[in-house]
């Protein structure tokens, strides 16, 4: 039974890194989303396919109990999105995005995902992100995530739909360029006006920030030394962060904490790898295993 | 009785940020490392300073119970650094550096100081911090900070004082640069080889990071709403870090990430105003709250 709807895209990537270079991978955010959240919960997608996306693409996300019939397959080509990553592996720099069956996409959502426990709105058009929010019956909590190009492009409609939410997750970059401030106290203090009663700002390497009425929490990194791939970290960090709130039905300040480093756990691991094949091959021990480190590295 | 002495320069600053614009203030590593140290232990400075050296700087940092008989004065005129910093804060670009009197700076160590609890060796000329250590009959513990001025002209004289030293501090760029990688794991590891048993890197509004034989240590940085000028924050991290180390004279890992949890609370206070305003205000009652603060926004 599906307890968390992940609204994004499912796609298929070209990839460069300092480390190799990969084409025509899954990828997607609602993928990573996904596939993240099915360590703690019984994830559903909401996205639209072309007619060529791969049979075993779709095999290896049933294999992790993702409900698929939120998906829409149309004829033609499935999203597709090239990048590569210089040697500080902070930014992807976008080489092609092919929207294909993705544009004018306008989902709907089936009636078994309308009463949800958690819904992740993961990067999309935040029209799109509107038109399922506004499908729900019913949802115990509501977490977004954006990005830049949003930012730059539809800021109106990503500031209404920023209201509508839960928990609204930010990179460092788009925290700053959203609220037109280098300083990112100050950035989540403006969030958390519009609404959202959680305001999280990821920063990669250097692990991420919770802001809420009057408490701050601060999530460590995970020391890798070995970072193949980035793509993906921010979805899969979103998706185990609701994943994990849906699974555990407590959306208490205390739990976000829990769950937050949950996510920076999971994350940490996707980048070790390209795509989601690091995903692919742990369970949620090894996750475990890292959640307790990173309680350890940072006890003073 | 001064239990850590401190190298490094006394100097006149002039500094200019989005927040403002200061002339000819006090400034300096060792002024800045002594400041801090001072909150928890006795400070003893290594240094030099010009004839035109105010008066006034020298009575408040008496009034620190800063001791002063490492400091000579010569005729001539104090280091002066000139500098500013951009919207974002992050770094400081040099406008001027007039050497002064510091030119030829080769210090003789006070019998007093030459046996010594904690000795930080701040930042100046790597081979001005070898003359001192040579001179040094007995030190528990040595603590020594750079930048990449000296990394960039003076590397082999650089790497041949870690190897002599307990704990090395870097900035993140600086350990990047030093070891020619973007991941900080694999520098810290690098930097390990060379002797020290303890690496921190510090990362400005990121926190720092430990690393030891097979430990690690992730501490937060204080979340500043108002950062006025960054100037002296590495310098006041240093000496708060070996201050409490020389007060508790306990140089265990376990010991070393409460130091830096001080030291992370002091630095922070710095940045809230120009020079050593801040500084000059609070007490050790302020940072303690400021440390419970850290404790419990990490806390999961």
């Amino acid at each position: 039974m599906v307890d968390i709807v992940i609204l994004g895209t499912v796609g298929l990537d070209d990839i460069k890194t300092p480390f190799g270079e990969v084409k025509g991978v899954l990828g997607g955010s609602a993928t990573y989303a996904a596939v993240a959240a099915s360590f703690f919960a019984n994830p559903g997608i909401i996205s639209i396919i072309g007619s060529d996306f791969p049979e075993e693409s779709k095999e290896f996300l049933k294999s992790r109990s993702i409900d698929l019939k939120g998906i829409k397959i149309i004829d033609g080509k499935t999203f597709r999105w090239g990048g590569y990553y210089e040697f500080d592996m902070n930014e992807a720099k976008t080489l092609k995005t092919e929207l294909n069956v993705l544009a004018g996409f306008s989902p709907e959502v089936p009636n078994e995902y309308r009463d949800v426990k958690v819904l992740f709105l993961a990067n999309v058009d935040p029209k799109v992100q509107m038109h399922v929010l506004e499908q729900m019956k019913k949802t115990d909590f509501v977490v977004m995530d954006t990005m830049n190009f949003w930012i730059t492009t539809k800021k109106e409609t990503l500031l209404r739909m920023i209201k509508k939410v839960d928990l609204l997750l930010l990179n460092d970059s788009e925290a700053r360029q959203l609220f037109g401030t280098t300083n990112l106290v100050i950035a989540a203090k403006e969030a958390l006006k519009l609404g959202p009663k959680f305001i999280i700002i990821k920063k990669g390497e250097h692990g991420s920030l919770m802001f809420s009425d009057g408490t701050h929490f601060n999530a460590p990194g995970y020391p890798l030394e070995n970072t193949k791939d980035p793509t993906g970290c921010g979805d899969s960090f979103g998706g185990s962060l609701a994943g994990y709130l849906a699974s555990t039905e407590d959306y208490s300040e205390k739990n976000i904490r829990k769950a937050i480093v949950f996510a920076s756990a999971v994350a940490s691991c996707n980048a070790e790898e390209f795509s989601l094949n690091k995903l692919k091959n742990i369970d949620l021990a090894h996750i475990q295993k890292r959640y307790s480190e990173m309680k350890e590295f940072r006890e003073f």
